[in-house]
């Protein structure tokens, strides 16, 4: 994985590396990178602003840092799901429970993820060293094409298009824990206390991606 | 519904105001609200930053101005989708469409779209006389709910999370032919070739929100 933070903040003790995180994280999710400020993020970590570009040459560098960060977060809570035992029905629901579950422990870095989304942000998101997408969509793809093999799917589901099917609804379920835009519209969608139903939301999806991949007609 | 812009907006030319509101969904779609410069918006649309603020109070104006007739637009294409004849699924099919068709040939608007969805425009985004989302929202409510009563689709599906499901698969297809950054991940989701794969997507998702709403296990 390439390093986006300079030597020196390897050195430094775990929890001044978590201040200074954590001030990003506060001020990149409110302000979007664009307006985010290098300066408030040092204050607030209580550090001086010339320590922090001894850590990163640039704001952008620090943002890739905290992509890492997040990445390495979100793979933290996939290796807590059991995707070995049951088919792929249970496989998906412990994932979409997850997912929520994640997205409502960690709405700030889903903010930053959607903000790195933009077409604004194009040229940092190039810079990435990878796509937490790569992983993802194999995992899918082999999940389909075994589930067709032992007949629990539909023999003509395109597993590329359904892989896509159910990532998307699960990117957008963690978007609808977020922001403000996004929490709004799913009110509108899913019913004014859908915030709070979890597992009605889960139950739903979850019903929605099974016959979606094995209904019959 | 509210007007974000001045008097005098109205007043000039059909054409002038296009080559204005064209100028403002170039810089805004690239440049993201935070960073579109106002002066460049007039230079680009030939027109003096002193007739601007003649027709916008403000940037943020400027901006809700051009989201209102990115509504105006997709209203217009919603309009264009025969939704009368058929059943929920030939209905669901030709949205699906109509939606790709708009993505791919409105890409900058739906670029303008995403960027106020994120966290740091919650203000911005607070200020719009109506969402979209409502309209929308209610057509997949009636439309389940008379499916369910024709027998059309499972008695156990919950409208208002099946709607959720269908506008999410909507929403980031459309999402999907934008950004660099979502066009990158639909490529990895759905096949190297997807976004010129139009037919192919579309049936993939069709069935995926036919078998979901239908499908027996």
């Amino acid at each position: 994985m390439v390093k986006h933070h300079k030597e020196a903040f390897d050195r430094i003790s775990e929890e001044k590396r978590s201040r200074i995180l954590h001030s990003a994280i506060d001020e990149f999710s409110s302000m979007g990178f664009s307006n985010a400020n290098i300066n408030e993020i040092a204050r607030n970590a209580g550090v001086s602003i010339g320590s922090m570009y001894n850590y990163f040459n640039s704001k952008e560098d620090l943002f890739l840092t905290l992509i890492n960060h997040a990445y390495q977060k979100l793979e933290e809570a996939i290796s807590n799901v059991n995707l070995q035992d049951g088919d792929i029905f249970e496989k998906l629901e412990r994932l979409v429970r997850a997912a929520q579950d994640h997205a409502k422990k960690n709405r700030k870095m889903i903010q930053i993820y959607l903000d790195m989304t933009s077409e604004g942000l194009t040229l940092l998101s190039k810079r990435l060293s990878r796509k937490m997408e790569t992983i993802t969509a194999e995992f899918y793809h082999r999940l389909i094409i075994n589930a067709k093999k032992n007949g629990l799917i539909r023999s003509d589901v395109d597993e590329k298009v359904a892989s896509f099917c159910i990532d998307n609804l699960i990117l957008l379920l963690q978007f609808s824990y977020t922001t403000d835009y996004f929490r709004e519209r799913m009110k509108i969608f899913a019913g004014k206390n859908a915030l709070k139903e979890d597992e009605r939301i889960v139950q739903g999806i979850i019903k929605f991606m099974r016959y979606g991949l094995c209904g019959k007609p």
